[in-house]
């Protein structure tokens, strides 16, 4: 039988490679003079922008830890702040390599396509393996130290919990005041420098250019960093603790084993990408190819370890059905948001103009989310036929064991995106600016596909830890027949919708602040507009990370503060309503997700689609009518969307974690 | 102690009020000729559309009326009829009495604000009466009849739950065709009319403006009478089930004497409005005068009614809080769509366009559903609390005890609307614009709150009957522990989803026959826009009236077919799953139907707030883009949001009355 010194050894060589392609990276050409300084600025931004968020975020981190330790115990307050610390250092990781990928992608394409392909994604790649290296081997050590250590003072599952809620405590920040940065600078820079002022995009005259720039690596690469260390960690957490109901010991090692080969499968894929890119290399191709070897690997090893290990293979089924139902989702995100529905909303915008356009997204939108939910539903129940409760958990894992890969595709992307920004601030040949272009329409597909996976493991990881809660708390069954639970689903349907309101309204409100910001600038900076001096970007980025810190701590309260005030609220009936609660934010919760991630996407590409000149292309009524799509959809999909997912399980966590507690208090 | 004779004459006598109010509107001065031709050309559209809604439809309620006959009984059948019947009937006799009270309105202004708030509200209250008349006598008489002829053959519970399937049905239906062919029209009228062919607006001229003036009270009158009445009988259903299994038959007599001393209340209530509307009257205090007088009227019956027939004051409190419950919603949505936020919309209109103006009015909309959320929630509570299962069901009827009332304030407004549309086209002095002016606004704002009424009430309804379901397939619990329910609640949430998609879809596809027809006819009849010829009225109203019932079928057959589906995919667990499909179809309902709701019309009203003249006024940028948010908003409020509350019903009553027939034979 395996051990569980064999995943440590994948976790070191997650972190091994990751280090080996980060040198690889920093070690290539970052191109010309301009390139280089364009590059600085938005490293710089991004500190500014960490500085200041870990400061603020630090503060609650401390608090809440306080209140763990009195409450609970010291053991789960500190594995609760290295929980919060290897999600800062994932984001952190992630963004600081990214943010050196991205010229020396735009340099990579001056020689070819596969050259720029291989630097931008053993650029995705560092993140991707830090992030599953990191997870694991913070999971698994806090794991087994609660368990030689500690076990006579407090149950290893409940120290785990605290590591886990930290992860997401952290992720929940990371993606609201990310999402709210990314948008609010978006926007302050087009409508003041490229509207009012008239100044092309990302003109170095702008002051919120480095912050709009900055906003893309801390919304799309630290903010996806953090979410999906979150969503690892919490996939991990409630398949340690039902299998250990399960299985015993034998179940939560099986849990780390898949995990463990999961990353080796990643990195086997990884490898596969790098070794095909050469020269004129399809990329779609050469990713695709990675990872199906991944998935062929890891699935694999899957039942290897099903039959070796706990001998039952059921387990292999539960976890072979999450794997199904995330590229089910991945494939119906992309249909919805690459497919015929972008036409359709793209004819409306040049038919019926702002109006239909907005109508026809949300209609695609509202529909998208149907398929994706019977895929749910069917994965729940054919990972509980085979597996019972912890089925459903390994269902989650399934979805998450190709992590490694699938955010390493993710987190390429904005590299190629931001890549293609310098090739053309830098007036690097066209040539080289169609590369970058083939490389970041791809990244636009898998960045659709991973937010599916995000999604349905989310779903899949919140239910298993909401069983895991009704056993912490004794709970044998949550009745909606019963008043108190209903209550309390209610009030949980409605939290997505609060949450989401204040986060919307967060982009508008850091928006404005910009734009004020930026008109002052050009009203008092003399010679800003001629050249002769340069903007305070760092101004800029202080304000919009100022706003969106500010802003974001609301919302965020709510998770954190909604499941405390239900179980007291509903006093001898407070654990009811609390599992009602998390019931209702789930279905609610999936349901916007998808929804917003999804019509967001659809505007988005849809505004791309009659850019290439369908329609009447750049300049005419359908585009400006996409524009309005595409704005509306933006804080949408890249901040109160993507949020979601970290809200549901936060609050499930939070519950675990405390309510067992409290009980006894009454 | 009261007998169920009593309700009887009651119910008479909200036909007979409605009888002698309907003489009085039709026997004053319909005005000018002008005024006379502008009635009649929305007479007879509406008549048009009726004729081709009730043709389609008619093929549907044989169908299903034949299905019924075979799985369940002929008398289910026969009563199944009987409820499309009286809804169909609801809803023409309200559009009838309508559209013949808009001119007279407007003539009477003429003469005083306090004449045109008789008559305006004596057209609603023939409608508020109707509806509560034909609904209750519909619903004892069919009770009553087969318990004393069928109860050896059937369980009189379930004919009249095949009664309220069938008001169900017609709601479903007029709802969303409705919905559809106002929002279609509207859009017609307005793309070719005003904007391609620079004509105003409601220009003879333009062959959908008879269309589109029918839209308003296909929609707006015709299809809210059958969703109230719906509401109305469904509500009277869930109390008649849990009040028998309470109380035997003094419970269903104590849920008859309620609505039948609430229907008193309501007669008292209106009559006190006309009573005091002369003059110079201010119309808000005389509406609020009535409603006041008729709830308190109203409380102290039920409170009679608990002490004396069923001696049991719990559930005196029970209808109170759900009364209190509706009153809270309806407060809640008026600050949301009348307060601080619509002035919030009207700035970001102004400061930054089209997306802000969306992004402003999507957030006041999710946050407008928390605290309607947290009130049903409470009410559900404190109705359990104080009268069990039976409490919940009665908390929805103390909602709409006083429908007579509510509805009659509720049905004034689009009466109000079409007086100053009438007022406006005919010319009158601007002194009368002013007068209907006034109580128009009045109108939006009490048909926030009767939105308000319509959800909360359909929450309450949907959680008693989903109770009945529950008992009636012998489910003790539907526990969300449990993978096949939260398996069905997923589905179940994603179905409000699917719906509000195809009917938003169903909008745009009908807008655009109607754009292609108006088009072809401009092109076509020589000498239209001459004023030379008139424009085939007929034809825009036909083909707006095919499509929308077109459409219609696909969200509506959603309603019919998931519960079955769901049943038989599951198989063994088939009743399991559909209890957590209706749950889950409540909480998401509910949610995006507040959300839709409020949402649109905070767009409606901040666009309103600035042709007042605020943040540049008509013209204005900030004006178009709040023309945006209004157009976007108009489907979601009127066509997508009002039908989920009959969706979620009408699952429920399905369930209710086929599961129990299908679980026998598996």
């Amino acid at each position: 039988m395996e051990s569980f010194g064999i995943v440590f050894v994948f976790g070191l060589l997650s972190l091994i490679v990751a280090l080996f392609l980060g040198i690889i990276v920093i070690k290539k050409s970052s191109g010309n003079e301009v390139m280089v300084k364009i590059s600085r600025a938005i490293q710089h931004g991004a500190s500014a922008f960490l500085i200041e968020e870990y400061k603020t975020m630090s503060i609650w981190v401390i608090i809440f830890a306080a209140i763990i330790w009195f409450i609970i115990s010291p053991y789960v307050a500190i594995s609760f702040v290295l929980g919060t610390i290897l999600s800062v250092l994932s984001g952190y990781l992630g963004m600081a390599i990214a943010t050196r990928a991205n010229g020396r992608t735009a340099q990579a394409a001056r020689t070819s396509l596969g050259e720029a392909l291989k630097v931008a994604f053993s650029g995705g790649s560092v993140m991707g393996l830090t992030v599953t290296g990191l997870g694991i081997l913070g999971s698994i050590s806090t794991y087994l130290f609660a368990l030689h250590f500690l076990s006579k003072t407090i149950n290893p599952l409940i120290v785990i919990t605290g590591y886990s809620m930290g992860a997401s405590f952290v992720a929940l920040f990371a993606r609201v005041g990310g999402g709210i940065y990314t948008k609010a600078a978006d926007v302050g820079a087009d409508l003041v420098g490229k509207i009012e002022a008239g100044i092309p995009e990302d003109d170095p005259r702008n002051p919120a250019v480095i912050a709009d720039n900055v906003g893309d690596d801390v919304g799309d690469t630290a903010g996806m960093g953090a979410d999906l260390y979150e969503s690892y960690v919490g996939s991990i957490l409630s398949g340690v603790i039902l299998g250990s109901f399960a299985f015993g010991i034998s179940g939560v090692k099986f849990v780390y084993l898949i995990a463990g080969y999961g990353i080796l499968a990643s990195i086997i894929g990884v490898l596969s990408v790098l070794l095909i890119a050469h020269g004129n290399v399809n990329p779609q191709k050469a990713l695709n190819i990675g990872t199906v070897v991944a998935n062929v690997v890891a699935v694999l090893f899957m039942w290897y370890l099903s039959v070796s290990v706990i001998h039952n293979i059921g387990t292999f089924f539960a976890i072979l059905s999450g794997l199904v139902v995330g590229l089910a989702i991945g494939f119906i995100t992309q249909y919805y948001t690459s497919g015929n529905p972008i036409k359709i909303i793209a004819k409306s915008s040049s038919e019926g103009g702002a109006a239909t356009t907005i109508l026809s997204g949300m209609a695609v939108g509202l529909q998208s989310t149907f398929l994706p939910l019977i895929f749910i539903a069917v994965g729940v129940v054919v990972a509980y036929l085979t597996a019972g409760l912890f089925g459903i958990a390994l269902a989650g894992i399934g979805m998450l064991a190709t992590l490694g890969i699938n955010l390493s595709v993710d987190a390429y992307g904005p590299i190629a995106d931001n890549a293609g920004g310098i090739a053309e601030m830098s007036g690097l040949p066209e040539e080289v600016r169609e590369r970058t272009d083939i490389l970041d329409a791809l990244g636009n597909t898998t960045a659709a596909m991973g937010k599916g996976f995000a999604i349905g493991s989310a779903a899949l990881t919140a239910l298993a830890l909401f069983s895991s809660y009704a056993k912490a708390v004794n709970l044998s069954s949550i009745n909606m027949l019963s008043p108190y639970v209903v209550a309390g689903a209610l009030i949980g349907g409605a939290l997505p919708y609060l949450f989401s309101s204040f986060s919307i309204m967060a982009v508008s409100d850091t928006a404005n602040l910009m734009v004020e910001e930026v008109r002052r600038q050009f009203h008092e900076i003399p010679g800003l507009m001629l050249g002769k001096a340069d903007p305070d970007y760092k101004r800029c980025v202080a304000i919009s990370t100022k706003g969106a810190l500010k802003n974001m701590i609301l919302p965020s309260a709510i998770a954190v503060i909604a499941p405390f005030a239900t179980f007291f609220a509903f006093w001898k009936y407070g654990k009811n309503a609390l599992g009602g609660l998390l019931v209702g934010a789930l279905i609610s919760g999936v349901l916007l997700a998808i929804y917003m991630a999804n019509a967001g996407a659809s505007w988005d590409n849809s505004k791309k689609f009659i850019e290439q000149g369908n329609f009447g292309g750049k300049g005419s009524e359908a585009h400006r009518a996409s524009v309005v799509g595409d704005t509306v959809g933006d804080p949408l999909k890249d901040t109160a969307g993507p949020s979601l997912n970290i809200l549901i399980k936060l609050m499930v966590t939070v519950s675990l974690l405390f309510i067992p507690y409290l009980v006894k208090l009454l």
